[in-house]
């Protein structure tokens, strides 16, 4: 089994996100086997596993450290980023994931659909079969019906030239930083972790997710995925307004418009254009400034936990996945 | 609010509906109104509400009647029906639902791909916020993962002219049979009605459901749209091959395979031909005589019930629902 490389730095987070991998194998058994192959592709093509590693370790937050279960938990919450991962590829048409065919071109969007759907439930059965209360699952499924609503409001604001910062900050809350706050919570809250730790849990998880999406955002706009050193631009093509180009357009609408109001018809050299305005109005350079921010709350409620080698491994984790080069 | 016809002759049962109706519209807030509107349109636009019912009256067997539990039960049940049903249409590539245009012929399937996951969630959150206990929502959890295992399987049999009756009746349990046991289970078991109890209302439902399911494919070899008598035949025309055309291609293989092989190019005379052979074999009749069995099974399950106005009630609703002209 092979993990993404980040983790030979941490062992013992390498040992038990690889029983992660095998619980998640065990609990998907699809009667078409072509497809469950791709499924199981899917979850060994290198995933980082950020949501379940943090989940393992806050775990270790209170004095009741149940193994097996901080596992299953963990196991659950990524197979909810996965059925998410690929409901997006159907609604954006991606053709890859993580270097493999998406379900959805390789078997058609009706495949990728249910899927999606069939990965939900094992989530639920995961998490069902290894909660503490019926209290606990309350809270995921409203966590989980959160997440969706970020990903209803993204659609909803599509090619939409006013939407602010704070639409921007909300959106992300709900589709990304939502997940993490639910792993670092639940990994708390089943250790018997005390209420202010578990509250504690949960913000450090907000923050890092909040840090964590801005940068991927930047990085459409900063790197490369052909090593021909063009920026992506995946978003902007898709009418995703992100915030580097939210807090460039501030400054200055009325350039912006014209070249947004193309939308799909948007040339080469519009994008290139757009580039240009951003790199103007330091777009990017403000987007990383707000991401820093967010890092170091992040760190700062980290340091507040109960010290514990858990502990440093989330605080240099963190540091190192929220460096702005990766 | 309107509620189908057929439930004019069931008073009490009406009146319990409409409010498993308030429960499911209050539980739904999308922040996108439009959406919203669309979702709540489905909601009222005249579904039959057979899974509630059956709940509602499954719900009355055991000694522990509580109407609020029940209703929101029947609510989940409803909201996941809907679910399954948005992601259908996905699949299907549906425009119209109950009469309405589908969410994602309207919205784009982005949409409705994100909707549907969204009413999945809301489910969960109503069951878990009535549920007695975890091992409740483990077991609904399992179920749902059976009822989506169906629809993938209907999709990998596509085209596939060996399909077996036993296949069939595989997946229509999956696809119809399991939530409408899933209903009556889940009425039964809440009301603290006897282990013996809560298996037979499971039969119940999984026998109309079989029943229910089987009639429900035959009329689309039997019954027409559009007024001018044709039958629809939408199933065969996406390659699913339904028990009128098994039990009839068993009789005659090769009689049916050079039809059926041109797939989506299909012409209307190649239908026309289909149709003949059908009847040449009929296939109809011996679809409606495996239904009548299930029928009768699921009437004899009923009669086992302790007596009282829900069972007679049920009893009816049962005879009448599986009427072949209905």
């Amino acid at each position: 089994m092979q993990l993404h490389p980040m983790w030979d730095a941490y062992p013992n987070l390498q040992t038990d996100l690889k029983d992660v991998l095998t619980t998640i194998e065990k609990s998907i058994q699809i009667r078409d086997k072509q497809v469950e192959k791709n499924v199981k592709d899917l979850i060994h093509a290198g995933g980082k596993l950020l949501r379940p590693a943090y989940a393992l370790l806050a775990a270790q937050i209170g004095p009741d450290h149940d193994r097996d279960r901080a596992i299953a938990v963990a196991g659950a919450l990524e197979v909810l980023h996965m059925a998410t991962l690929i409901h997006d590829d159907v609604v954006d048409d991606a053709p890859t994931r993580r270097g493999i065919p998406t379900i959805h071109s390789k078997y058609g969007r009706n495949y990728a659909v249910y899927t999606g759907d069939y990965l939900f439930c094992i989530c639920f059965k995961i998490l069902s079969s290894h909660a503490n209360s019926v209290e606990n699952i309350e809270f995921n499924s409203k966590n989980i019906e959160k997440i969706l609503m970020g990903e209803l409001d993204q659609m909803r604001m599509r090619y939409d030239i006013n939407v602010t910062v704070r639409q921007y900050l909300s959106r992300i809350s709900g589709k990304t930083a939502q997940l993490f706050a639910l792993s670092t919570f639940s990994g708390a809250s089943q250790s018997k972790a005390t209420r202010f730790q578990v509250r504690n849990a949960w913000n450090i998880g907000h923050y890092l997710g909040m840090a964590f999406q801005i940068i991927d955002d930047v990085l459409d706009y900063t790197s490369s995925d052909d090593g021909l050193g063009k920026p992506v631009l995946n978003d902007v093509k898709q009418g995703v307004y992100t915030l580097p180009l939210i807090y460039a357009m501030q400054k200055h609408p009325s350039e912006f418009q014209p070249l947004l109001e193309k939308q799909l018809d948007m040339s080469d050299e519009d994008l290139e254009q757009l580039l240009v305005l951003i790199a103007k109005y330091k777009g990017v350079e403000q987007a990383f400034t707000l991401a820093d921010k967010y890092t170091k709350k992040a760190l700062r409620e980290i340091k507040k936990l109960p010290a514990g080698a858990y502990r440093d491994q989330m605080y240099e984790l963190t540091s190192s996945i929220l460096k702005r080069n990766i």
